[in-house]
């Protein structure tokens, strides 16, 4: 039988849709009852990884040290996975990690900037951790791109190579091309993670598996940034449907998600206005707010200021560049009035 | 350009995921946003369609015919269309929707049973109307099947096929089969109707145009029964981004859902337990409160009792074998225990 490997990210991704506020003991509930269900591995800590409760990334309910105690006195079986995006999270952080039996990291960035995270695989590798080479907002680069930035962390010891669609911005023949070329280019499972702006988590795993993809995410009820991810229970029922083993007890993570979840959620996860115009902009979630800020004050509409600095491929940093571009598209209005 | 032409059925479909309870002022209001949108034609009525407003199918807030006046004296451009299920709907009620200037009617029957709806489409061909013939649970047969029924609707004069995905149960590949068995089948356009029981109603609309439908439906903010239907927005943006045009302003039909469509909600359009339920098991989402009940008085589960249901192709009027299902069900775990 064909297999496929689930990582769970519902108490890391997840944690974005209830702003990282679930108690320590929430979190071992879940992941206890991930666990049961036999989800081999699952990643914990603040949505934006180790290290990222912040003021600038918002403040978890608890330290990373308190929720991995907490997990990893749950588990029996799953393996711990954490997180590191280099900038946010530290090797210190890494090793607080391996203290609470840590066995995963999955070291992510921006899909560009596979290098700045060659010293944290070869410290995981170093010390027996699987380590995962995980390219983020993928869509901004070419197949070719993002081939070579793979090709960069095969070289620094990565297992295995995640092509992640971080604005839930891709179309199912992106994810085929790129997935494809990361293929082509390592000799390594490739991973998957979606998101579903566009409506598209489920049918874009779907693509990358055609194309090749032997790990994919997901989260139970969906739970993630912006439109959220492939819901955990819903991806396993159409790979049970299709003949893939996961090794997941369907029935139990439906259960999760109605009994445990779903009583936890803030809000439920859907395909709203602004999430749709992230992933139809291509642009990064956390410009949200302030394309809105500029739209209003230079009275153009927000989405189109999005769309523009999600064909300039702006990323995290250029914050400056939104009002820029507001200026740009209402002087353009301007003249075109 | 490639031109897709979209169905909007919030106002028919949409109207399950809202117990029937839109007043006919709210339904004008929404039906004056899709017209300013640019959507082409919005089927109006009863979740059930025409007639359905009953004890049986759930009484709707208005009547059909004060929905269809409310409706025709607020659009301007689109066209409206009506449903008609054969046993739920008459040519009588066919009538009414004539004098509020229906111009289009989909007559749905029961995927094998294309020949209930004869008289329906000669009567719509006879009067000028455009004539739809619907093909439900098109999951339930084979492509061969589904292409034969095709042939039967055709010859009765139909406008155009549509293969149903009513339970939201199908994978790409089951979409892609049955669409292009249709097209080889008759000449005359096929379109796909999807509902997103397994996260699959934009993946799966992707894969009908694939096999070369060519006209699709959505609701605003994916309104619909189970899980609720392919959501037009995302639908629409989906569709720009790949180069089709729809004629609809994406702009508009954002702003429709999060100002108008998502304050008149009784609950956010999700998929729960149940409805993965359904769309997993392939059955009628009907027979879901049946199930829960046969199997807690018998002590199985109902998700087992519901596909044994879906493998055994059980349609409505069959609702005894529920009941028999999950005794079967109890003797087979006694027996095993």
């Amino acid at each position: 039988m064909k297999r496929i490997r689930i990582i769970d990210t519902t108490l890391r991704d997840g944690m974005h849709a209830v702003s990282h506020q679930l108690t320590p003991e929430q979190v071992a509930l879940i992941a206890s009852r991930l666990d049961e269900a036999g989800v081999g591995t699952i990643e914990v800590g603040h949505g934006d990884g180790l290290g990222g409760s912040s003021m600038q990334y918002g403040f978890a309910k608890a330290t990373d040290r308190e929720y991995l105690k907490a997990v990893s006195q749950a588990i029996k079986q799953t393996r711990l996975d954490v997180l590191l995006i280099p900038g946010i999270g530290t090797i210190e952080d890494l090793k607080v990690a391996m203290e609470y039996g840590a066995k995963t990291v999955r070291v992510a960035t921006h899909v560009t900037e596979a290098d700045v995270g060659e010293q944290h695989i070869g410290f995981a590798k170093k010390n027996g951790l699987e380590a995962i080479g995980f390219l983020m907002m993928s869509h901004m680069a070419s197949p070719e791109k993002v081939a070579e930035q793979a090709k960069l962390f095969e070289s620094y010891g990565a297992d295995i190579i995640y092509v992640a669609d971080s604005a839930g911005a891709m179309l199912p023949e992106d994810v085929k091309a790129r997935v494809s070329a990361v293929r082509s280019a390592v000799s390594l499972p490739v991973g998957f993670h979606a998101h579903n702006n566009l409506g598209l988590a489920i049918g874009n795993n779907l693509a990358a598996i055609e194309a090749g993809a032997t790990v994919l995410d997901g989260t139970v009820r969906g739970l993630g940034g912006g439109a959220g991810n492939a819901q955990l229970e819903v991806l396993v029922a159409v790979l049970n449907r299709m003949g893939y083993e996961t090794g997941i007890d369907l029935y139990k993570v439906m259960d999760l998600s109605e009994e445990v979840v779903a009583p936890l959620m803030q809000r439920p996860q859907i395909i709203n206005r602004e999430a749709l115009a992230i992933g139809y902009a291509g642009a990064y979630s956390s410009f949200l707010l302030h394309a809105y800020r500029a739209a209003e004050k230079f009275g153009v509409d927000a989405r189109d200021v999005l769309i523009e600095l999600g064909r300039r491929k702006t990323v995290g940093g250029q914050e400056d560049l939104i009002i820029d571009v507001a200026i740009e598209l209402a002087n353009k209005k301007a003249r075109t009035a």
